[in-house]
């Protein structure tokens, strides 16, 4: 039935029969706010538990949450309390819990579980899942774990390692459906209910095959749902977008949410279908490419949420101290011009605000560049006109700006002792870096994507230093040229 | 057949058995470069058949692409040439095609589109899409369209509506497929086939319901296929989770994202199902959530790819100028000791880059706890925890490049005219406003999220006013201190 179904909500009887909740269920209610992120009091009782070394309850505590929501907990708690919450969990529950968790508190689990019992929970995850997990093993313990695991899922596991971090190759997973092109769609359903244990848990879609194994085209399931048994695959199936094996996983999220795939079969560089790669580990990968622009930009790598204070210092410090120099030789220039300074105290308290303000018309164009890079808005085919349009705003801007703060100037300081002069000084200085920041926010990263390097690192420390540059050169020069 | 199919790849005649490409075929592999971009030069084919007027050449350059692509590919041409291209394009393609574009190119070729082409357009659309692009219509085309609709698509369309903007009601298709508890894997494999027209084009989970039409469970539908048909869906059904019908798209996206769901069925308040939310839909709202931090955190609103020079410096300007009157705020202070400057220029040298490092500090701050916010890895549960190691990381930070600036200022400068006095100015300055950066960079975040306002737009403009005026304002009250 769908939604025609008879509606039996209006009557009042139903809402009277409430089935008594069981213990479990109670505590689900409980886990999750209305956010549905892990409830601080469901935290607190957790602690309580380990606090009290009451076992039971922790284990039907922790017992009653999602494996994404354990690996959630476990960030929410101490290494103390997270050591007592490893020892309860159940071995089934660990591999699904272990690919959730970030980077270091995962490598905390790993080294506190027996390679046994890690072996045992990781065939029981997809084999791009398990190849991550046993990828962040190191060499010794990686050994012992796969020497435990059966010989199929080591070999899986074995040949995902054998793709680059990062490329389709490493998200793909093995276990896929394909059918020959000369198949109807009730032999493909036949062949779906007779192979079960080689078939993956979930698959969305049947790639349909030549011959050489290669994708001719693809139909969802459903439509083996739809469709009578007796019609030919071929007479369905649509074309495919086919995703190499070397493929970054940028670009593979960029071709899922284009052409809204659910999943996409993976070949090798002869054609031949090798493997599968489905939405659900795409949606991950399209949150972490925009979450490391946003981090890129702000000059941070993310040392991720459990991290210690030495962790995030040591992800801060380098990118302040490249910043201390940098800034170091912007103001260099101040130096040379001392006199002027002196002569007119003023200047000092201009200088700033042209320097802040073409930093964040800097960064404004940056941060519009780089989007425009990583969705593909920003190509060869409009790079010029963009850049003109960028530049025809760095003017326009420049000027704006220059008139309001030029007119402000000359209100607050009026006429005297040079200060006829200050106007112009800080309008044209405003102009020179507005205009600055419009040309190094958007060539700074197109040229760094031309070089194939991530647009979003680096070019904010550059743009920064090319705006504090001008800013303060800018002022003093035409200062010096206009007062002498 | 899975992947233990015969392999025929190694044969090397099938390599020479090359089929004979049709032109429409050529033009696809023509139609995208590497990187699954549009290429430049099908869009100067583009150019060159509308320059010659060639309107067959048009439509079948044109047709050779996706929907997506076409999409792509309007954004890519002037204003000029995208008038031509609208009228060749079948009518079947234009609702996808709409439904692809950004906003202020949908609006333009909504406008250049006749009610009855766009009504027929939009019946060929999910009721979501379809919605989305009514909602851009202006009063007097809207209803227009409505009325040329077929009436069962135009009450989704209205319900659809009725839902507030970026909430799942707005998200949601009202087609679905639920079965009742008590049918079994073959009941509902017949009923699939019967309904045809009654399901959604592609659906990936079946819900089940209780009598009420709440869900239950649900499970995918490829478990209709691995299954006996007698089995009873309420034996294999897992727990489902649901959504409201008034839940944020950005809750949804991150429901979606956490448990790795492929779809979710949709509930009143009441609990009764009334759609469902596909992950296709969901991939969008990821990246877009995404693409506004950044942007709210560099300041700058999304004008649009298509955007021209007015409407860019509108989604810039505003930030700017609000920049100038914080920034001229924040030096303020300067004109009160412009007597220690004059007296000791070497400090106008300095603050810059005490501020600046302050302002970057910030900003590092700023966009790790947005990051952590985002993804609730920041909560009310460990608020108290964060803040701690956001402030122990900027006494750190603050101390290091404390001792680095101060030893560098007292090497360059030396021990003449109150020199020796700079470098404990510059270290003590340093620490209090790379403190004062991590106050503000985490608590300004947490204090608009805790107001239900996004902890993206208006932290950064806040933390940078913040650190430009304690920069400026430690260096010379602590100047002021020491010298006199």
């Amino acid at each position: 039935m769908s939604r025609e179904t008879t509606d039996l909500t209006d009557d009042p009887r139903h809402s009277l029969v409430i089935p008594e909740p069981e213990a479990v269920e109670d505590l689900e209610d409980l886990a999750l706010g209305d956010d549905y992120a892990l409830n601080p009091d469901y935290v607190e009782m957790v602690i309580d538990a380990a606090d009290r070394g009451d076992t039971a309850r922790l284990r039907e505590l922790v017992h009653a949450l999602e494996p994404a929501d354990v690996a959630d907990l476990m960030g929410f708690l101490s290494a103390g309390y997270r050591e007592e919450v490893i020892p309860v969990l159940d071995p089934e529950w660990l591999g699904e819990i272990i690919a959730e968790l970030d980077d270091n508190l995962r490598e905390e689990v790993l080294e506190a579980t027996p390679s046994a019992t890690l072996a045992k929970a990781l065939e029981e995850l997809d084999s791009d899942d398990a190849a991550d997990v046993i990828d962040d093993l190191d060499e010794g313990k990686r050994a012992q774990v796969l020497a435990a695991m059966d010989e199929g899922d080591r070999a899986a596991i074995e040949t995902s390692l054998s793709y680059e971090d990062e490329t389709a190759g490493r998200l793909m997973q093995r276990e896929f459906l394909a059918a020959p092109q000369f198949w109807t769609v009730g032999q493909t359903i036949d062949h779906v209910r007779e192979s079960g244990d080689h078939l993956p848990e979930l698959f969305f879609d049947v790639y349909v095959v030549d011959p050489s194994f290669t994708p001719v085209g693809a139909l969802p399931i459903s439509q083996l749902l739809t469709n009578k048994r007796e019609t030919p695959l071929a007479e369905i199936m649509e074309p495919v977008t086919e995703i190499t094996v070397d493929m970054d996983q940028e670009e593979v999220a960029y071709i899922f949410d284009k052409y809204h795939l659910i999943s996409a079969p993976v070949v090798e560089p002869g054609g031949r279908l090798v493997g599968q790669i489905t939405v659900d580990d795409i949606v991950g990968v399209i949150r972490e490419e925009a979450e490391e622009d946003i981090l890129a930009l702000a000059g941070v790598s993310d040392a991720g949420r459990d991290a210690n204070v030495v962790d995030i210092v040591k992800s801060r410090l380098p990118w302040l101290l490249l910043n201390l120099v940098t800034a170091t030789i912007a103001v260099s220039g101040v130096a040379v011009f001392q006199g002027e300074i002196a002569q007119l105290v003023a200047l000092a308290i201009l200088m700033p605000i042209v320097s802040s303000l073409g930093g964040n018309a800097g960064t404004q164009t940056l941060a519009v560049a780089v989007r425009a890079l990583a969705s593909k808005e920003l190509t060869t085919a409009n790079a010029r006109r963009i850049v003109l349009r960028e530049l025809s705003v760095g003017i326009v801007n420049g000027c704006t700006l220059a008139l309001v703060m030029g007119t402000a100037t000359y209100l607050f300081f009026g006429p005297a002792d040079h200060h006829d002069k200050l106007a112009i000084i800080v309008g044209l200085a405003l102009i020179a870096n507005i205009f600055t920041a419009a040309v190094g926010g958007i060539l700074a990263p197109l040229a760094l994507a031309k070089m194939g390097r991530d647009p979003a690192v680096s070019s904010s420390i550059f743009v920064t230093f090319l705006t504090d540059f001008t800013g303060f050169f800018a002022v003093l020069l035409i200062a010096a040229l206009l007062l002498h």
